[in-house]
């Protein structure tokens, strides 16, 4: 594939190539109201001033639907389908390219690349899906493997679910963040002792804060309640993907999660990072999942052997040290998962459960198989029992006060053709002081 | 207590006297637009149609919040918060009382009367709230002693955990749906033989659907993201309660509910009661919780003994038998809890996790200690070893096909001051069929 070429400076090695063209929202010190926008190169194209000039002039399909971009989520974007986000996409990739069709529309406007060309570096992003519900799944075969190990044994890691289902648990709406977001360090009940014979928790900060490196996939069409979505039909409600950080305080999640999953442990906060990545431009990059040596039911089975993301994956931590080093301490690829964004959509919806736009699926955790490609602290560093070496000669078992966590994600490997991600950045702040005592 | 009197007919016995005044979301054949509406006697007062003629002329302070009554749901009603909830209810209360001093505004007023109050006959109830994210508590100690003694030991019933903490678990917004949706029986994953060494699912319909016996509890006010609510201020965050039916597939569960939790057992359909009983109309019947022998922690100590209601519950169940009867399988009361809401909130809440307006909690099914108290067919059928007896000489194990479970709740004794909740209907529909077969 040649990479498409632009009249707009796009720096070699941005992950917002022409081949990209992610949606967010954004806002500006000038003009607050959050609005739709997509990034190219260094720059957003503001979408609601893009429409307003006559941007779509050229589009007449999206022109009866143009208050979309004036919305301050991309919920009604997303809701028009999959369909008009190629077309959209296709024609401002067409807008863009070196010899566009449209040259009138902005590359001989240079009024209106002034209104509606801005640079990132003054855009104020924000969450970019308002969610209804989000889910998040437990797909990383490796993850799921590790974690088994560290609290059972190697023939009993994996659960005898595990192979015949997306394993997933309902995760909080309310508390997933926008990358940049401060996430305060968690309180909650930890048990000091587990081998104690009477278990009487503490109250506490979380001394066990944990990252997980995840994939976040956003719905674009609805289904009735009581009627399953077909795998066959998955792909059409795949709006797109984002970065995701599942934080985890793991103390607060050893007491409290059985019987019934994970809760406080997890719903303090989730980050995402701001561009969602359109499906139709991860198409090129799909690739075989893990291989399933359980024979799916038929309500799981992919008819296309490539169906997840080989996206480049990696976590940078800093921490506070005065030089302000980061450590790269992930180095892995989304194709890590064992079941893919359209069988768990059709596992979510198998009893008829209604998904609506907006709604999140998490992937679960990523991992390779070696440490360095481990996406958790808690896997990294076998649960705080070996410290995890980072610059400066520090270490980490957990993540401490002030550590920053970025991810990020790209797609391909020509540097003028990147479909990336961004990043999804989080600093650990001290926990809020409490009038009650433990 | 004497019981207030009116000058409208309302009849002995009616669970919305006007000591109660609960809150829904209205429809009519002639005005199909949902809307604000009370419920008094046999009837629902407009309050979209009662504000624009004036009917708040005597209550200023409402006045420029009138719109609340013309949204689609009550959440902006709620959001103005349980003062103002107070000053509308009571200044209902008195516009229907038998001496009121706002004789002009309804009691004279037989134009209004005639649009203002609907039967209730004639009204189609809506979905109360806009519900952000719903979570599901387990803080029924006698059922999660049942559950714990069917699939354990009596010893081991309990997790070390339950009375520390009120275990909770995220639900699924979207599928919530009012009284009166049909629910259809769900597809799944089941495990025939749950003894077997090699652990193969099977595809097919729940063959042990049940239901859940529950409360929900409505959020009126937003915390902010990392900021705790104390359980001190826990009650003004308190809308008002429904009666909640937390269907169930116990064969789905069983088999997907280690490591994270109940998902496709529990997310094809939740119910609720359409009128949301006021806190304020709740207070009078709070009563003790359940004796918790373990030491709580100071952010779950209640300073108000009288923390949980006393709700007389009561679940019917109808077959398809030609004569329809219908049989009551359940009686007991709401008081059987261990935790409160305001300790659910705290809890939640205590690692900053944001509660927004419209937030649902279930309670956790509702279980005495006598067979004849069981919130579930689970714990009378002792997980379908014991069929239970009902009507017509038939007998149940789980839920059949066009069975139909009805849940109402009451509280108080006079027959004139009841504070009632209704109903909370669902009928199972059979399983929807599926091209793909297992
Ligand atoms: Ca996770
Ligand atoms: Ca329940
Ligand atoms: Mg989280
Ligand atoms: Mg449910
Ligand atoms: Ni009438």
């Amino acid at each position: 594939m040649t990479s498409l070429r632009s009249w707009f400076s796009i720096p070699r090695g941005s992950h917002f190539s022409l081949h990209n063209i992610p949606f967010g929202i954004i806002s500006t010190p000038s003009s607050q109201r959050p609005r739709v926008a997509v990034a190219i190169g260094d720059h957003a194209l503001d979408l609601q001033v893009f429409a307003a000039s006559n941007g779509f002039s050229a589009c007449s399909i999206i022109q009866p639907h143009q208050s979309v971009f004036s919305e301050p989520t991309l919920n009604a974007f997303a809701a028009l389908g999959r369909p008009m986000h190629s077309v959209v996409r296709e024609y401002i990739q067409s807008v863009f390219s070196k010899d566009t069709p449209f040259p009138d529309v902005l590359r001989n406007n240079t009024k209106l690349q002034k209104e509606a060309l801005l640079s990132l570096s003054q855009v104020k992003m924000h969450l970019p899906m308002k969610i209804g519900d989000y889910t998040d799944f437990y797909a990383g075969l490796n993850h799921a493997y590790n974690c088994g190990c560290l609290f059972r044994t190697p023939q009993t890691a994996l659960q005898p679910n595990y192979k015949h289902m997306p394993v997933g648990y309902h995760g909080r709406a309310s508390s997933v963040v926008v990358s940049g977001t401060p996430i305060r360090r968690p309180h909650g009940q930890i048990l000091l002792d587990p081998t104690a014979e009477k278990k009487v928790p503490t109250f506490s900060a979380s001394r066990k804060l944990d990252f997980e490196l995840e994939l976040g996939a956003f719905i674009c069409k609805t289904n009735k309640h009581g009627e399953p979505v077909p795998i066959q039909e998955a792909e059409q409600s795949l709006f797109g993907v984002v970065l995701l950080n599942d934080w985890s305080a793991r103390d607060i999640q050893s007491w409290e999660a059985v019987p019934l999953g994970p809760f406080n442990s997890k719903n303090f906060a989730s980050s995402i990072s701001p561009w969602v990545v359109l499906a139709d431009a991860l198409e090129p990059f799909k690739t075989k999942a893990m291989e399933n040596d359980a024979e799916v039911l038929p309500y799981l089975k992919e008819t296309n052997p490539k169906s997840v993301y080989d996206i480049q994956l990696q976590v940078d931590l800093k921490t506070t040290a005065p030089d302000g080093k980061s450590s790269t301490i992930t180095k892995t690829s989304g194709k890590h998962l064992l079941w893919s964004f359209p069988q768990m959509m059709a596992h979510h919806t198998v009893n008829g459960c209604p998904m609506q736009v907006g709604d999140m699926l998490g992937s679960g955790t990523i991992s390779g198989t070696e440490p360095s490609e481990f996406g958790s602290l808690l896997e990294q560093s076998q649960n705080g029992r070996v410290a995890v070496k980072i610059a400066d000669g520090e270490e980490r078992n957990f993540l401490e006060d002030g550590d920053e966590i970025r991810i990020t994600g790209v797609c391909g490997s020509d540097e003028d053709a990147l479909v990336g991600f961004g990043q999804c950045v989080g600093r650990i702040e001290p926990a809020i002081s409490l009038s009650i005592d433990g």
